[in-house]
């Protein structure tokens, strides 16, 4: 495989796309906004493409980076979207953190085209991607995960066939249901410590030692006691992340009480203009009462 | 400070007092089980009493490790209580996890008494109290922090003075509260694992390597996937700390809405016959329904 289509130029997207064309890659980019793409280009190399389709044609490997379900249904089965132009035997590989269905979905369209289809939504954040250093999820077939995994080792530290198709999705969705809770009651901890007067800083260095750490703990309490919350992932996407599991979980017959709840939270938090504020931003809403 | 009483021999202060008489201190120890302060004394010397008043009266270093409020009630303000007995320029230390306000009141007591006392609850289990390893919170004043932290430092590794009489029980109270809704969301995420039928092993090594890892998720995580909860802290001790966690909580106009929803399911778990299973149980709760 050598030439590759990358659809999404996002904060993900763009050091993503950047680390195939560094590691020797012929990288067709396609944004949806133009001029990221050009900046791209400018930046890596390689050619962009007004639509998915073009941007499609003649790779072997189509990857995808978008926001949600909706997104990927126009870049993908819209008019001008990758199915109308992708060749039989390539592969479509998507890092969009999306819905198990919509994998499903999208593996039945490529096997109609005579593609092979991975879900394979990434962790680590815009670091992780600027750094190379991504945890990949994936689900899918072993045959075709073999053929793309030392592409995606372009960027990412960590990639694991969790099983078939959807599987890359639902391993996301219980990272992300571990993480909602976590951070809801390290929030509570420390709305608790200042409203009790502590020492705040003193109290995390002392139970961070034991059985209440986390990473979250570690990386996000000073942030969270100088409530700073421009960086990191965003509510809105968390939100989105959130809706993907709680439907998959009603169909699972699966109860998550305190992730539907902490789902709740999170819109109080973008009633109060948080759509875009870190995950940890949590605390905003308990100190605001 | 040479001669120490040591009051409740329970599954923590059986091994620390242990700690105190293997480094060479006097220990006079009373536990309400007399048996137990038999074979403590057969074990490691010392002597033991039938009341805490008689092995409180020589010494210059009285401790106490007990289940509760009422517990120190009894061995220290009853009849044959430490108070009636304790000599003036003595100190007491409480490793019991018990409520800010208890702390006060002792405070007050031992101060009538010319004593020095200091709430000093812990963390790090009956692991930690056998290998000397526990993280002591303390609360009270500098100067009689100084003149018994050599000796708690028998059985801890971290000993810190977190601010005045209370300090020490609010701080393990945010332990509490980030280990409550911790485990409750890391239940969750392998009860959804489940029902969606993945590979749970999996799941967890590839997501305890980013931003949804806790110790709770690399120690616990394996004996919940087995079922296994006769071990570690039991869900009843968690209730009673909860307990003081949201009394205190209301006092503070601190608002705790997952811990104290989470504190709601261990409940259910008591209701299902699981008092004494460790913490991690909350998944039993959601495998059952």
């Amino acid at each position: 495989m050598e030439q590759v289509a990358f659809i999404g130029l996002g904060n993900m997207g763009f050091p993503m796309a950047g680390h195939l064309a560094n590691r020797g890659y012929e990288v067709v980019v396609y944004n949806r906004t133009t001029c990221v793409a050009q900046r791209w280009v400018k930046e890596y190399g390689g050619t962009y493409k007004l639509t998915p389709a073009a941007a499609a044609a003649e790779a072997d490997l189509v990857i995808t980076c978008v926001g949600n379900d909706e997104d990927l249904h126009a870049v993908l089965q819209g008019g001008d979207g990758v199915f109308s132009a992708m060749r039989a035997g390539s592969v479509l590989v998507d890092h969009t953190t999306a819905s198990a269905q919509k994998a499903r979905e999208l593996a039945e369209f490529a096997a109609i085209k005579g593609c092979g289809f991975l879900d394979a939504p990434v962790s680590g954040g815009q670091l992780g991607a600027e750094q190379g250093a991504l945890t990949i999820m994936v689900g899918g077939e072993a045959g075709v995960f073999k053929q793309v995994e030392s592409m995606l080792s372009c960027y990412a530290k960590t990639i694991r066939l969790m099983g078939p198709v959807g599987a890359g999705q639902l391993t996301k969705m219980v990272n992300q249901i571990c993480v909602a809770g976590l951070l809801q009651s390290l929030a509570e901890g420390l709305h608790f410590a200042e409203q009790a007067g502590l020492d705040v800083e003193a109290v995390m260095q002392v139970v961070s030692q034991g059985a209440a750490s986390s990473w979250q703990m570690q990386n996000r309490y000073q942030t969270m006691l100088d409530g700073k919350f421009d960086f990191g992932f965003a509510v809105k996407w968390m939100r989105k992340d959130l809706r993907y599991v709680l439907d998959e979980a009603r169909k699972q017959g699966a109860q998550l009480p305190v992730t539907a709840l902490v789902d709740q939270f999170y819109a109080d938090v973008e009633t109060m203009g948080g759509a875009d504020w870190d995950t940890s931003s949590l605390i905003q809403r308990l100190r605001c009462r």
